[in-house]
């Protein structure tokens, strides 16, 4: 498996809080970034527009000087009031234009800072309860918006990371299945998906086949790689709970010959974040070997009988080493 | 809210057994028909292809003479051996084609019999275990037959019923978004969807949602009702666990002006099955007549607030009769 | 139904925030105090200890200047760090006596505002790995821990807080099952349980039978009221999402002559806090009146006969009006 | 890891089907027998009472003819009708009657098997939907029905297997805790509990924990070993979704010094059984040599810190062979 390179996202290592309390004290963007170029094997990083405020020549120099490249931008944006109710999708139209806006701003900040990937995860675009919104509205706003954001600058590949709930108990952007007939609604080639490993697993994905189904209907593809018990974005160190689903992850990356960054996407809540960033980077580069072990031939041969049996005696050779 | 027919899936009032045991004796389609007839509101049936290998002139006089209408039709066949490791999905080209034919067989027998709408849910397609499938063979296949249905009768509606599981660990049409992408993909106006209320709850839908993704996408619907613990497929009695939801589903409906049929999908497996069909009609009626005291405008302005409190004080007054 | 009566967690009517984003700034007590007042119909305040640090005679006043009664206090710190790893079951013998002592002072407190139940919820007890804690050093902590804290004030009544998961993958006092057997342990007879339903919800827990369940095991209890959608602990408005297990909830409660405190504890990230308590409590008030309405005679009698119909008819007669 | 012996569910390699379609013919006991006896490895098979009613010295015989030995009996009579509402906790006194006499000849079969161990599941003891049962009824049944199959033969363990649910929506002996509060509020001590893999993931369990909690309240303890995707009873191939979680409750096992039997219990549904029981147990023995390998030394040194990575850096390296 080559052509992919390694990135963490700069959230993961910085300041850790959940609804109840703070685990650790926010971290500044700067100190974020030498944590992840502690990180050996890693050669780029995710941003959050809109980087603290600071200008982008200086965020630049400093991921420059940190020997790091700028694998892409989230928007932060959006996932803060007065976005409570939604951002894209927002049904007030001040508001919805306000995210628009801001969202054009990431995109510029990619660009200015030669990011590979746009990201957006509209993460208040849901609701909590029936009957909360109009679908119908929330919906239409959605599409349009990304209509926009997709045309603001074609040259730069925007994906959605879809989630199945959190902040909201319904997200709009779901799951694998919405976005790609969202996307397949709005019709742009540079508009794609962010298939995140946890996010995948919490809609009862198997994310291999999300992946899958992402090249299958042409679209352009961002991976975040963490790990969960399938409830919930526990978004845990790599490989720590489903190896196997993670190795599948990796083949079919394989297959479509994804040459894009692989990003982490983790919250180590109550643990040393560049040691729990190492230790998933350290599985990854593992579970990459095993896949290179992996005799596709065989697999396939074995995949052609549709027996549970047949690929299993592969992938448990591949694992339990007999 | 006006225009809609009830029917019932003759399976509800058939034999029933799991895993572990029978809990009652076979019975024989015609008495199914008779037990559908004794349920007071009903007027339809959805029957389920080969008809015990009746003639298809004895199923349509069987169920006329009851005073029923044949509803639609869905291919059993495809659900059991050989089809076990997929139907329309298999990667077995013998066994392929033999699901598209069974499926043009499931077509014309509701042609023959003047149903309006014809079912198909490939439960079969899917995996149990990780790389177990080929995700590009078994997509590919799925998509191709899918294109030689839905050109088979351009006349007759094609519904695709979606469910995350069961009886494989994993399905291929999974949830709504997924057969929306799937349609959009296959670009057939006639192929639409069967949104089960159940199946949709299982995975973590919001079924109202559902429905106006359906209609934006422009695409034909039919619909099951019944009930579950979100968890998994129990086929209960409508409205007895998520009645806000199985209200908003019923609004739904009418904001899109749904003129077709409404069907019941429940397993009574330790009930009398005309009693629990019964109870289910019964509180899908007192639902409806819910849906049509529910003051559309107010909800709609408070939808427009996207505050939680605004809609549920309107949702909980019809509930709970303040 | 009569004899119990209504309180709310002052945090309902807090600052909110999640770990994402804060939705609203940080309220004093002294204003959660005066907006739990106007919420109608309520006549008790649940504290967190240890008050802001305020002094227990100037929260005393304030909770009666508002005109209300101190319900009980929750032990607050426990759930922060150092405590991150885990409080009365801590594996450091520093900390974990450090807990103990912090649940003293809760309890003390309590006695101190003449309140009536001391609560807590060990949230930080339990493990986000595989591996990560061992399970006997951990229960055998915890089992010490809450002996200390049960002889401490044999008069006042403990009760645990049950969650499956969060802030942890994984709680160590998880379930209504494990609470019991913890209390039987052992073996003091002020232990008993505090029944969230949400929280038993997640936990895929008929509330009704647990609060049954806790009544037969013969320990104290103490109630949280609210809502969600079975998968995560939303912390919705009651009545919102499972009407019929919030009523048959009540039920239990009249069944066991329940004669205590029953709190909201919701989290409106969104919304007024005031409002959406208000639903809240006239929701529960709308369901209690429900409760006593229905014929408890002829429910039992068809619970006899274990058949789901001929329960389900009694309970869809009262919530559809037929 | 000593001293445990491996055996098979006679089930596992019997007809399969479900509530859609039978996959496989009935399986006759005596083919049964020879099929497991078939499995490398294997020295003991589990047995379902009544033995198609065969004369136990006949099943003795097949069973020793085929150089295996019973590790035990489940009562199967009790999971089918007239038991389909309940068996040791049905509110119908005649069929509880029945269902207490059943237990007792199941108990008197394992002495004439010189088996070692009596397995009761009551999947049919719970409820479908709210309001269903009177809990206090039927939770009484069943302590006095499990009173009762205690005493019957002292010298023999009874454990009970726990489940969320399937067949019911709910079960009554759902998880850990609530069997083990069960077998505390019982008090003998030849009662204890049957701990299956996969029930265990599917109620949220770490099933280490669990194996350490039934240790801590000195239960007697049965295994069975699967795998799912902790969502629903998958009953599937050993270590083919979670090995850490296996690898952990096979440390547990050894940490308590386990001695019994080891058996599995799956479905394959699709699958050759023997070849699918084959690479059970081979997973199976490949993880105990990893257990086996692990320092536990080293480990719980980690686990006194309480640091996830500290953790994980030991279970990685064993899985990913750094």
């Amino acid at each position: 498996m080559t052509g992919y390179r390694l990135a963490i996202g700069s959230w993961c290592v910085g300041g850790m809080g959940d609804r109840y309390t703070p685990y650790t004290d926010p971290v500044p963007l700067a100190e974020q970034i030498k944590r992840v170029a502690q990180v050996k094997g890693v050669t780029g990083i995710e941003l959050v527009y809109p980087f603290e405020g600071l200008p982008l020549s200086d965020v630049r120099q400093m991921v420059q000087d940190a020997g790091l490249k700028v694998a892409g931008c989230i928007c932060g944006t959006i996932i803060a009031p007065p976005f409570q109710h939604g951002s894209l999708s927002n049904a007030n139209s001040e508001l919805w234009q306000k995210a628009i806006d801001e969202g054009k701003k990431n995109i510029d900040s990619v660009a200015a800072l030669e990011g590979d990937i746009v990201s957006f995860w509209p993460g208040q675009d849901g609701f909590d309860y029936p009957f909360q919104v109009d679908y119908r509205v929330v919906w239409d706003r959605l599409a349009r918006a990304l209509e926009q954001l997709s045309d603001h600058n074609p040259d730069l590949t925007i994906v959605l990371e879809y989630k199945p709930k959190e902040p909201r108990t319904h997200s709009l952007i779901a799951n694998i299945g919405k976005t790609l007939a969202l996307c397949a609604q709005i019709g742009r080639p540079n508009l794609g998906v962010l298939i995140d490993f946890g996010h995948a697993l919490m809609g009862e994905e198997n994310v291999a086949e999300s992946v899958i189904l992402t090249h299958l209907h042409g679209r352009p593809m961002h991976i975040h790689f963490n790990d969960n018990y399938a409830k919930w974005d526990d978004d845990m160190i790599v490989g720590t709970v489903h190896p196997q689903e993670t190795l599948e992850f990796l083949v079919a990356l394989k297959q479509t010959n994804y040459r894009g960054w692989v990003s982490l996407d983790q919250f180590p809540f109550r643990e040393d974040p560049v040691k729990a960033c190492q230790l998933s980077i350290d599985n990854l580069n593992a579970l990459v070997a095993m896949a290179d072990r992996l005799d596709l031939t065989a697999l396939e041969a074995a995949q052609a009988t549709m027996d549970a049996v047949a690929t299993q005696e592969i992938v448990s050779k591949l694992f339990f080493g007999r």
